[in-house]
């Protein structure tokens, strides 16, 4: 049994990574970690885990959370994970980290990324760099080698997903990309707040920091290693009365191809990736087609009037697009088939 | 392997068992039928099932339809089940059957519901009346040689469990019975309806039926055979935005017992019932504590000032209100343990 | 024209009044006061009155506050209007206090009140209390000599104006009476909070309070009074997922009134009361029917197999549950129509 | 007073129009017409007008409707007005229809439009198309000589507001613009259809007609003919769970300008239209800040990284997208000041 530890147990990515466990044939849940339940039990926290995991929730200078563990996901704000990730690695375990600590590969692309967001620019870790990887499994290849992860934004994962094919086929301009995102408020955390508030929120709909959003950057570092090109898109999120889901509506200027080319070139690129389906324009899509599950949904599109492409991609934000994904991490860097304990179609309605 | 047959699987009883046996490690879905989508994919029907159920759906009068199966769920209206049951039985298959047809144990039991609801009173199959049995695994000892069941109403479902241990006890007046019902939206089923549009539905809330609801009969009968005692409710029925879920408050004149001894009945009565959960009423409850789940959560109170009895009564009212109970019957019926494929704790949030 | 002061106009009650204000052709706005957003534009804090009223709030030592104003309207905690009501009274103006403050007619009463919602017994401003009036101007004369009012709890005006026909015709017994009550989420204010953070409470549904919801005192005074009997009620307060809107059931052993008898005594007690629409159980009702309005919606209704009274009340809890009342108050303590600037049916859907 | 006659209006256009004429001060309902709710009271289809609209809905071939009314809005499908249009303007009517009948000024555009939608393309009173006007009075005098006007789609108000001063100034190019589009469900009528039962509503959202949307076509007629240029647009219709409003988001490459320049030009433009508000890109924005209301609010905002202009423009769908602007229209059509009756800041929460 793999033997795992969450730190950030009491937010969702931590629930939503403890259901996924619960569930999974070989792992065990060994310590959940979190700051603000302490001492809690976990299924006082989340009522519906009574019977399933009534484990005390641990603060994180206790002792428990030194023994060892075979991997520790890390659902912490950023800078979180940076701060002890080395410490677990020496401990033997493998290391899955939801925040942007691990998701840029020198120094230079966390800095632009910690001043975008106002963080301190210097790594914590800076070592660790050269040995994660961008937790996308589908652009990247990710073994039993690996020990740490960067486990990717929610926006990215949709937007990146709905445009790697393009980019790496060379077929549209990087400088035209526009990413229109919404998205379910879950997306926000468990934390209260008045733009979540129910009675604000129940017949709302906003954009929101349209000066910048954090997982631009990342979005523009891996779509444009895929093309060796520089990429620099216009994003724009905006939040919608959901509780989980991400559509991302997805354009840029295309070299030519027609909808049946372009379909083809998703089909062949994801061929071989079980958490990616694609289909045509003709084919209706929604966000009930993916929640509550590790899909990524892609309607693939070219308005051929003003030859541009037009990518229509629904995830479940804390599956594909936070826990799910994780995850699926996991399953791979222990040698495991990508979608154990997760190759679920959800439930409807 | 079980082999399944699943008669309606256009609505959403029909994609709930689906799901449901997807999941479970000893069935498989040897039949999809139903009258409104024959010869589309289930998958087509219902997208969040693509590449998990792509069978055709197949009309009532197909060939295959008449192949053997192990069990045959009919997630029709009143009125189909009886017309074939008897059928299925000599066939070898086992009956689970959705609807009111074989809820009552004798013709007059359901000529009562019939007229209630406007159906001819004559039961098509009465020799199958002496067979069947309610199908609440909490109430009726169901075992392998129980070969068809009578699926309990949502309604009544949330309402027997909730009053089922006080009415047994004999603790409360059987005639000061009042179930105040609120249930989401997915109980009315699939087919739009201008009450369960959406710009009419998501800011609203009413009841409905008040000149008598279906569910009361068998919440009668069932009470009043746990009882021995004729048992008379006034039934409100109610509609509030939410897709998944059934809250009952149910109130009783209560015969002096105080919350502590209360709690103690109901927990003993109970105790060897996995998917029944009693608590306290300091103990918070809300629908997404069992959302997605068969569990029935119960608060147990009392208004010691009136004395009198207060339960809140929390199922979904697709899995303990439909067919997760639908499968737990179905496991019992096949000698395997009450919760494979059941004991699931939902998804937060 | 009226001048008005609005305390606590940071929140739903004083935005809702400031809303209606500004509508009334006889009023105009002359200070807001708040402790949460003072030095900001109104506007700015609800930017829906952007060009309506762009009028900066101010604290409560602000010298604005002590300037003179025909009507002072406390939109605020218990506790709060007592404290100066006396002297805005003496500044001449007349006062309406949404809280708890100047419901009640002795200090005993209060002191009951207040220890059950844990407060300090001991009123600030007893001399007021037998100048006050509960202010459901449907049960209560209220004309240009009253000059301090108690704005009801919004709980406690769908049940006394469910329940105050039948408590007076003396046809009820007052021991049976059984409030069970759905409030939309703005029932709880604009304070964020974990029970109503969208991704909790937009599929949900909860019982709360169930050890006492304090509008229970003022129900039980107001009914006690009306039929000069001793009233003890049990009342379940819940939360369902609409934004305004008061659902309650009301039940109570009935004298042997059938429908009709019963619509009848309703229909006659509620003849000159603009608010209060009366409809039999056969005419559908719902939440949307009173949302964004002033009106109170009461189907009548008689469970003639238990010799049952059952009426269903539907109200907006902002408006005759809150702010709508208010004003409709305030006409009356000058002397205008009940109706001015309230009579409006509402925007559906 | 203006009397009013509404064909349609048992819909929401109808219902809205009815909504507003009640509150207008100088207009009174003559006759409502409609096909579907024929012989019933308007009150009894939409309950909370009982006590304001308490009139019959008569039938389109009731006498009724060939008396002399002053205004005619056509609340109807595509196709209805031109038939009949002639003959009440003959009889002194002014007419404002919410179809594509009367938005396009020459036989030509209007044969292109309704081929899109797969319509008879032949126009049924081709002589009004020199006499009416595209409905949109921040973009077109109206004025009291105009006697027909088309009302302009939902959609279509929103993109137009939020481009035409770019456009009109010359410094996008009209051959990248994009809108990305998502609305509330009442945009889709009153009549229920799967796609906006609740159960697949609630937590859902989804793009469609990816094809293309007949609003296009309008969108393009009014933005060339302010820039007088081609312009062609890449739409993306989208349906979010809510029940009033659209967000649009506006894109296209930009001249150089920065978000300060473009905000001068925006508040210049719409500096005598009082229904378009104008903010800057941190001044927050949602749909609820124009729920209920007439108003347009348009977040400018420059991509300067990318040089490309982005706009957030907010409607209510039935309000100045629908119901709100027809009645600006009707007043500027009889001499009155824009705003009567819609000067109006809604409700909130």
């Amino acid at each position: 049994m793999i033997k795992a530890k969450i730190v950030g147990a009491g937010g969702y990515g931590g629930v939503g990574i403890t259901e996924l466990l619960l569930k999974h044939p070989e792992t065990e849940i060994g310590c959940l970690v979190s700051l603000s339940d302490t001492g809690r039990k976990m299924s006082d926290v989340f009522p519906h885990l009574r019977g399933f995991c009534d484990d005390v929730i641990v603060a994180p200078d206790d002792p428990k959370t030194k023994e060892a563990y075979d991997v520790v996901f890390f659902s912490t704000p950023d800078g979180v994970g940076m701060q002890t990730a080395t410490e677990e690695l020496a401990r033997g375990a493998k290391v899955i980290d939801y925040s942007g600590d691990f998701r840029f590969g020198t120094v230079e692309r966390y800095a632009e990324y910690a001043n975008f967001i106002g963080l301190d620019p210097v790594h914590k870790a800076p070592a660790l760099l050269t040995e994660t990887v961008y937790g996308l499994p589908e652009l990247h290849e990710i073994g039993e080698s690996q020990n740490i992860v960067g486990n990717p934004g929610c926006f990215a994962v949709s937007c990146i997903l709905g445009l790697a094919p393009a980019v790496a086929a060379g077929i549209i301009d990087p400088m035209s990309i526009i990413c229109d995102c919404k998205t379910g408020v879950s997306g926000a955390g468990k934390k209260p707040n008045a733009a979540f508030h129910f009675p604000n929120r129940y017949d709302n709909m906003n954009a929101y920091k349209l000066a910048g959003h954090q997982h631009v950057v990342e979005i523009e570092q891996e779509l444009g290693l895929l093309g060796d090109v520089d990429v620099q898109i216009t994003f724009t999120a905006q939040v919608v009365p959901v509780c989980r889901g991400i559509m991302s509506c997805l354009y840029a200027s295309l070299d030519g191809q027609n909808a049946e080319q372009l379909l083809e070139i998703y089909t062949d690129y994801y061929k071989s990736n079980e958490f990616v389906r694609v289909q045509d324009a003709k084919t209706p899509a929604a966000n009930a087609d993916v929640r509550g599950t590790n899909y990524c949904n892609l309607t693939v599109d070219v308005d051929e009037r003003n030859n541009r492409l037009r990518i229509i991609s629904h995830i479940d934000n804390l599956m594909k697009g936070q826990a799910g994904n994780a995850l699926q991490n996991m399953n791979l860097m222990f040698g495991l088939d990508s979608g154990i304990g997760l190759a679920n179609a959800g439930q409807y309605p």
